[in-house]
């Protein structure tokens, strides 16, 4: 039987790979749409497969961790955060997919602005979530709480943007503005239809033992086409 | 030692609690917006507290099943499942409390359109949420496997939205839909920097030993004015 320490590091490692494999796209997600780069968009969403390929393999690996191990105490937090965490970078994951498949469509009409703030945004997001990272395989909390400083920033930066979108996009701001507001709420309540999906997708993995995530509704494998996005 | 099936039954009925709780806020938000009620919008904003109590409450609990009773095989899977059916739950009410902060904006201004389509979604994403979580607990696979296939309609409702709300949103169609597309790319990445910041927050936990989710950054305990969204 491997010693737990092994198996944890090896956990750790996993996580890490997955971590970098996600900000990779990212980066190519943003790049792509700052270089007008269709053949990088392709290769972003071509590189999907394999990071749900490992959001598979580091669950099954937290699992049999806790099965073989029955860790206690810190050592038990550390896998379930693991498990978190590793949901987290599938989602982000599926953004920077979104991000390309918004790309294909932008590149379609003429460039409305030049990109300065939105790759500001896509350089601080990915060096949060490499610090967060970092912070939780380290176990450095300091490092941890500067990330959520960040965010903040993040969050301005969005606001900057949307509203001079908002600007951009129409003359008769009145209607614009609650257009858009329904448009958003549409949105949220989109989510909300995928999370129960999350939700639902756990519940077939408890009753069946079948991992449909990733997978056609079928519980076959998935194809070369990218299968629907759970998030948007 | 209270008996393992006993703690996983409460477990349960936890996470039925919390969905219950989730669902109504789900409803309420939406209602709010058809009859343009700021009082239910209020309502709403206040009901994240009780949610975000209940979601500590059962992260809680799965890590004392997991550290007592150290189950295999199903029953460690339905407790991790239990772990991340109580993020999603967290994060759907985090949508619910997105939307009656839309509403707030939106009731600003005259109504753009009968809302027909945005109640729909929101009945039809209850439903899934509802029989998502009846499918965990019945170990339900079919129940499950319905949830996925009723995704399909809110997704399909939701672009029928965007359609229609873009036509509204202005005439000059070829600079809002590019201008719409960054938009929403921005909003990606923003969503991209809030993953990693849940992930800093595992790894503080894990580090300190301290939750700090639901609470300021300085770990002080949430007031009454609402603290900024992780998810928008």
């Amino acid at each position: 039987m491997p010693h737990f320490q092994d198996d944890l590091d090896h956990l750790k490692e996993r996580l890490l790979v997955m971590a970098g494999a996600v900000e990779e796209q990212v980066r190519a997600s943003v790049q792509s749409l700052v270089d007008r780069d269709h053949e990088l968009v392709e290769q972003v969403l071509a590189g999907d497969d394999p990071i749900n390929r490992l959001h598979i393999e580091i669950d099954e690996r937290c699992f049999r961790l806790l099965a073989l191990h029955q860790p206690v105490a810190t050592d038990l937090r550390v896998v379930v955060s693991g498990v978190k965490i590793n949901s987290d970078l599938e989602r982000i994951g599926d953004f920077a997919i979104n991000v390309a498949e918004a790309t294909l469509r932008y590149l379609e009409h003429p460039a409305v602005k030049p990109l300065i703030d939105v790759p500001r945004m896509a350089d601080i997001a990915q060096g949060m979530l490499r610090d967060s990272l970092n912070a939780f395989v380290r176990q450095d909390s300091r490092l941890a709480r500067e990330v959520l400083d960040r965010d903040d920033s993040v969050d301005r930066l969005k606001e900057r943007v949307f509203r001079e979108l908002i600007g951009i996009m129409c003359s008769d701001a009145q209607v614009t503005q609650s257009a858009l507001e329904l448009l958003l709420i549409s949105r949220h309540l989109e989510r909300i239809g995928d999370h129960a999906t999350n939700i639902a997708e756990e519940a077939i993995f408890i009753a069946s033992g079948r991992d449909v995530r990733h997978h056609g509704r079928d519980g076959g494998p998935r194809g070369a086409d990218p299968a629907p996005r759970r998030e948007e």
